[in-house]
């Protein structure tokens, strides 16, 4: 499952030269950031309450648009999502390895 | 990068055997859906809070927290964080070999 | 000040017979529940982020947003905005004189 | 029921001067606004929540909860409920007389 975040990132760097006509994320990237965080909000929301309908495919749906915002806020920030992987794996230990293997993929 | 959020996944799935004692995952558990989507709402806010004070380690850090309480979340619904990578994928048209790959892992 | 809430109040009754067409209020109730919590949750983050801004204004604007969904919710939980502040007087210790004037004109 | 923000607001206020130790918002305005906006995020949330379950009692407990900090937060920003009323007034076309009111009373 690794590449997905990877390819992700890349695809959202890369809508940054996009047409904001063209792409929804060019749009967002136009708009600034308060409209990035605004989504993310939204997103959160709806993760809230689609795990209070007890809809499995909806807390899916919801929980991918929550992670896919914070991916568009990430590269609107220049920090790539392995960044917060990194943070997340330091805090479970499991660091060592990880942290390796990034630095040699050049992450 | 791949394996963070599978052993994530693997160490909260765990923590639903865990004493509330010992472990904040634990008790996070037991307190039960609201609490944890309580804490979901907050870390939402602090990465939009970090967010506007423009400091990229905050940033990392409060977008980490964000997604530990959504694996959270994930395990407490019993779903796998590969089924929301797998609709970021298929959304994203990246889909035919990772999910291929994702069920020869069983996931 | 007394009147405005309920004002409010009755304007957000009246516009549950409006034409959904012709009437902000009225898309939304048609919209449904979900709807309405979305609008809240976008509004308190934008009350979050004006008050990250320090711009006065934008913090007056942004409450006024927020208070405004939260009483839309209300009418269209059929709760009058008098139930909350007497929740609110109830806590504070100032809810005698209140709750009574309330049982009087039938709220 | 107009009294019971002026009366909040005047509470508000006066905590200002309060010992951290022996009173809950004193202890929130000393933690500072981002503490703040912590517990408007959440008591959002909670509206949410208590509105998707559909317990009256509970939303009606979760939106004073949610108004009370919106108030915290006004209070530590300087700013008068009022202000916020007047601009509800205004958007909603009541505004002539709520305004005139609300200078004569020197809000």
């Amino acid at each position: 499952m690794s590449e997905i975040l990877d390819r992700l990132a890349e695809t959202l760097e890369a809508r940054k030269q996009a047409d904001p006509q063209g792409s929804y994320v060019a749009r967002l990237y136009a708009k600034g950031l308060d409209a990035i965080l605004k989504k993310l909000a939204e997103e959160a929301a709806e993760t809230i309450m689609a795990a209070k309908d007890g809809v499995r495919e909806k807390v899916v749906h919801e929980t991918a648009d929550l992670w896919f915002h914070t991916l568009v806020l990430l590269a609107q920030q220049g920090i790539h999502p392995n960044e917060v992987l990194n943070e997340l794996a330091r805090r479970e230990g499991v660091s060592g390895i990880v942290e390796k293997a990034s630095r040699e993929e050049g992450a």
